[in-house]
Protein backbone atom coordinates (compact mmCIF):
# COMPACT_ATOMS: atom_id res chain seq x y z
CA UNK A 1 0.00 0.00 0.00
CA UNK A 2 1.24 3.59 -0.84
CA UNK A 3 2.25 5.03 2.19
CA UNK A 4 1.05 8.38 2.19
CA UNK A 5 -2.27 6.74 1.52
CA UNK A 6 -1.24 5.05 5.18
CA UNK A 7 -0.22 7.94 6.67
CA UNK A 8 -3.66 9.63 5.60
CA UNK A 9 -5.93 6.68 6.58
CA UNK A 10 -3.78 6.69 10.28
CA UNK A 11 -4.35 10.20 10.56
CA UNK A 12 -8.03 10.36 9.46
CA UNK A 13 -8.69 7.24 12.17
CA UNK A 14 -6.88 9.21 14.86
CA UNK A 15 -8.49 12.31 14.86
CA UNK A 16 -11.99 10.80 14.16
CA UNK A 17 -11.43 8.62 17.52
CA UNK A 18 -10.11 12.36 19.38
CA UNK A 19 -12.99 13.73 18.39
CA UNK A 20 -16.21 11.22 18.97
CA UNK A 21 -13.88 8.71 21.58
CA UNK A 22 -10.83 9.85 23.03
CA UNK A 23 -10.31 7.15 25.56
CA UNK A 24 -9.99 4.71 22.45
CA UNK A 25 -6.80 6.43 21.33
CA UNK A 26 -5.05 4.23 23.86
CA UNK A 27 -5.42 1.02 20.99
CA UNK A 28 -2.99 3.23 18.97
CA UNK A 29 0.01 3.67 21.41
CA UNK A 30 1.57 1.43 23.62
CA UNK A 31 4.18 1.33 26.40
CA UNK A 32 6.76 2.59 25.14
CA UNK A 33 5.47 5.08 23.01
CA UNK A 34 5.36 8.73 24.02
CA UNK A 35 3.74 11.95 24.01
CA UNK A 36 5.26 15.46 23.96
CA UNK A 37 2.20 17.80 24.43
CA UNK A 38 3.95 21.68 24.93
CA UNK A 39 6.89 20.37 26.03
CA UNK A 40 6.07 17.88 28.83
CA UNK A 41 6.84 13.91 27.87
CA UNK A 42 4.40 11.75 28.82
CA UNK A 43 5.18 7.81 28.45
CA UNK A 44 2.78 4.52 27.73
CA UNK A 45 -0.25 4.32 26.69
CA UNK A 46 -2.37 4.71 29.63
CA UNK A 47 -0.78 8.07 30.82
CA UNK A 48 -1.12 9.68 27.56
CA UNK A 49 -4.39 8.52 27.03
CA UNK A 50 -5.17 10.01 30.83
CA UNK A 51 -3.31 13.54 29.50
CA UNK A 52 -5.45 13.64 26.28
CA UNK A 53 -8.56 12.91 28.37
CA UNK A 54 -7.52 15.25 31.38
CA UNK A 55 -7.52 18.67 28.09
CA UNK A 56 -9.70 21.12 29.33
CA UNK A 57 -12.07 21.47 26.40
CA UNK A 58 -14.75 18.32 25.68
CA UNK A 59 -16.23 18.44 22.51
CA UNK A 60 -14.22 18.97 19.70
CA UNK A 61 -13.41 18.85 16.01
CA UNK A 62 -10.04 18.03 13.91
CA UNK A 63 -9.96 19.44 10.71
CA UNK A 64 -6.74 18.39 8.77
CA UNK A 65 -5.69 20.62 5.89
CA UNK A 66 -1.44 19.18 5.48
CA UNK A 67 -0.51 15.05 6.02
CA UNK A 68 3.01 14.80 4.74
CA UNK A 69 4.54 11.48 5.72
CA UNK A 70 8.12 9.95 4.92
CA UNK A 71 10.20 7.00 5.46
CA UNK A 72 12.81 7.75 8.74
CA UNK A 73 15.57 5.83 7.71
CA UNK A 74 15.37 3.54 10.70
CA UNK A 75 12.38 1.57 9.86
CA UNK A 76 9.42 3.80 10.89
CA UNK A 77 7.80 6.37 9.18
CA UNK A 78 7.20 10.32 10.39
CA UNK A 79 3.93 11.70 9.49
CA UNK A 80 3.08 15.83 9.69
CA UNK A 81 0.41 16.96 10.21
CA UNK A 82 -1.40 20.40 10.55
CA UNK A 83 -4.97 21.98 11.01
CA UNK A 84 -7.52 23.73 12.87
CA UNK A 85 -8.84 22.60 16.19
CA UNK A 86 -12.80 23.45 16.02
CA UNK A 87 -13.87 24.09 20.02
CA UNK A 88 -17.33 24.18 21.08
CA UNK A 89 -18.51 27.08 21.88
CA UNK A 90 -15.54 28.85 20.18
CA UNK A 91 -15.70 31.05 17.41
CA UNK A 92 -12.11 30.90 16.05
CA UNK A 93 -10.48 27.22 15.30
CA UNK A 94 -6.91 27.22 17.16
CA UNK A 95 -4.04 25.79 14.32
CA UNK A 96 -2.50 22.95 15.62
CA UNK A 97 0.41 20.68 13.98
CA UNK A 98 1.51 17.03 15.36
CA UNK A 99 3.99 14.86 14.50
CA UNK A 100 3.32 10.60 14.26
CA UNK A 101 6.42 8.45 14.60
CA UNK A 102 4.44 5.24 13.45
CA UNK A 103 5.85 1.35 13.87
CA UNK A 104 4.92 -1.71 11.97
CA UNK A 105 3.86 -2.54 15.51
CA UNK A 106 0.58 -0.39 16.37
CA UNK A 107 2.92 1.83 18.16
CA UNK A 108 3.38 5.57 18.27
CA UNK A 109 5.87 7.51 19.10
CA UNK A 110 3.88 10.99 18.64
CA UNK A 111 5.48 14.44 19.19
CA UNK A 112 2.18 16.97 19.95
CA UNK A 113 1.88 20.78 19.91
CA UNK A 114 -1.21 22.85 19.97
CA UNK B 1 24.55 14.46 26.71
CA UNK B 2 21.01 15.38 27.56
CA UNK B 3 19.04 14.53 24.07
CA UNK B 4 17.03 17.87 24.63
CA UNK B 5 20.49 19.78 24.78
CA UNK B 6 21.64 18.33 21.71
CA UNK B 7 18.27 18.62 19.77
CA UNK B 8 18.85 22.51 21.28
CA UNK B 9 22.68 22.53 19.75
CA UNK B 10 21.42 20.59 16.45
CA UNK B 11 18.44 23.69 15.82
CA UNK B 12 20.84 26.38 16.65
CA UNK B 13 22.97 25.67 13.62
CA UNK B 14 20.88 24.49 11.34
CA UNK B 15 19.20 27.81 11.40
CA UNK B 16 22.32 30.14 11.88
CA UNK B 17 23.72 28.15 9.07
CA UNK B 18 20.39 28.49 6.65
CA UNK B 19 20.48 32.33 7.48
CA UNK B 20 23.89 32.95 7.13
CA UNK B 21 25.04 30.05 4.11
CA UNK B 22 22.51 28.06 3.45
CA UNK B 23 24.81 26.19 1.07
CA UNK B 24 26.45 24.72 4.03
CA UNK B 25 23.06 22.53 4.98
CA UNK B 26 24.68 20.29 2.41
CA UNK B 27 26.88 18.94 5.27
CA UNK B 28 23.39 18.33 7.44
CA UNK B 29 22.25 15.85 4.80
CA UNK B 30 23.35 12.81 3.13
CA UNK B 31 22.70 10.74 0.16
CA UNK B 32 19.70 8.83 1.77
CA UNK B 33 18.01 12.21 3.43
CA UNK B 34 14.81 13.12 2.65
CA UNK B 35 12.95 16.77 2.60
CA UNK B 36 9.23 17.14 1.85
CA UNK B 37 8.81 20.88 1.66
CA UNK B 38 5.03 22.09 1.07
CA UNK B 39 4.16 18.47 -0.49
CA UNK B 40 7.36 17.99 -2.02
CA UNK B 41 9.83 15.02 -1.53
CA UNK B 42 13.06 15.85 -2.52
CA UNK B 43 16.19 12.97 -1.92
CA UNK B 44 19.60 13.37 -1.31
CA UNK B 45 21.94 16.20 0.18
CA UNK B 46 22.46 17.75 -3.20
CA UNK B 47 19.18 18.21 -4.28
CA UNK B 48 17.91 19.35 -0.70
CA UNK B 49 20.78 22.36 -0.65
CA UNK B 50 19.96 23.16 -4.50
CA UNK B 51 16.27 23.71 -3.44
CA UNK B 52 16.57 25.59 -0.03
CA UNK B 53 18.73 27.93 -2.25
CA UNK B 54 15.88 28.62 -4.75
CA UNK B 55 13.91 29.46 -2.69
CA UNK B 56 12.76 32.80 -3.18
CA UNK B 57 13.94 34.99 -0.84
CA UNK B 58 17.56 35.61 -0.10
CA UNK B 59 18.19 37.08 3.65
CA UNK B 60 15.84 35.42 6.16
CA UNK B 61 16.44 35.37 9.84
CA UNK B 62 14.74 32.04 11.72
CA UNK B 63 13.68 32.94 15.11
CA UNK B 64 12.69 29.54 17.27
CA UNK B 65 9.81 29.49 19.48
CA UNK B 66 9.76 25.58 20.38
CA UNK B 67 11.95 23.01 20.09
CA UNK B 68 10.67 19.31 21.08
CA UNK B 69 12.64 16.28 21.14
CA UNK B 70 12.08 12.20 22.14
CA UNK B 71 13.57 9.56 21.42
CA UNK B 72 11.77 7.80 18.53
CA UNK B 73 11.89 4.18 19.40
CA UNK B 74 13.88 2.73 16.39
CA UNK B 75 17.49 4.55 16.82
CA UNK B 76 16.73 8.09 15.62
CA UNK B 77 16.07 11.29 17.41
CA UNK B 78 12.36 12.94 16.49
CA UNK B 79 13.30 16.96 16.74
CA UNK B 80 10.10 19.43 16.38
CA UNK B 81 10.40 23.15 16.07
CA UNK B 82 8.42 25.67 16.03
CA UNK B 83 9.06 29.51 15.22
CA UNK B 84 8.88 32.58 12.88
CA UNK B 85 10.84 33.55 9.66
CA UNK B 86 11.89 36.86 9.03
CA UNK B 87 12.29 37.87 5.53
CA UNK B 88 14.12 41.15 4.56
CA UNK B 89 12.06 43.33 3.26
CA UNK B 90 9.02 42.32 4.91
CA UNK B 91 6.98 43.72 7.85
CA UNK B 92 5.30 40.77 9.36
CA UNK B 93 7.09 37.60 9.78
CA UNK B 94 6.09 34.12 8.54
CA UNK B 95 4.96 31.49 10.96
CA UNK B 96 7.21 27.67 10.35
CA UNK B 97 7.34 24.40 12.00
CA UNK B 98 9.73 21.91 11.29
CA UNK B 99 10.55 17.84 11.72
CA UNK B 100 14.11 16.63 11.91
CA UNK B 101 14.71 12.76 12.18
CA UNK B 102 18.20 12.64 13.28
CA UNK B 103 20.63 9.34 13.22
CA UNK B 104 23.57 8.53 15.01
CA UNK B 105 25.29 9.42 12.00
CA UNK B 106 25.35 12.66 10.02
CA UNK B 107 22.36 12.18 8.55
CA UNK B 108 18.68 13.77 8.61
CA UNK B 109 15.30 13.23 7.17
CA UNK B 110 13.81 16.06 7.27
CA UNK B 111 10.07 16.89 7.09
CA UNK B 112 9.77 20.88 6.66
CA UNK B 113 6.76 22.88 6.51
CA UNK B 114 6.61 26.73 6.03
Amino acid sequence: MDPDAVAKAFVEHYYSTFDANRAGLANLYQEGSMLTFEGQKIQGSQSIVAKLTSLPFQQCKHNITTVDCQPSGSGGMLVFVSGNLQLAGEQHALKFSQVFFLLAQPSTANLMCH
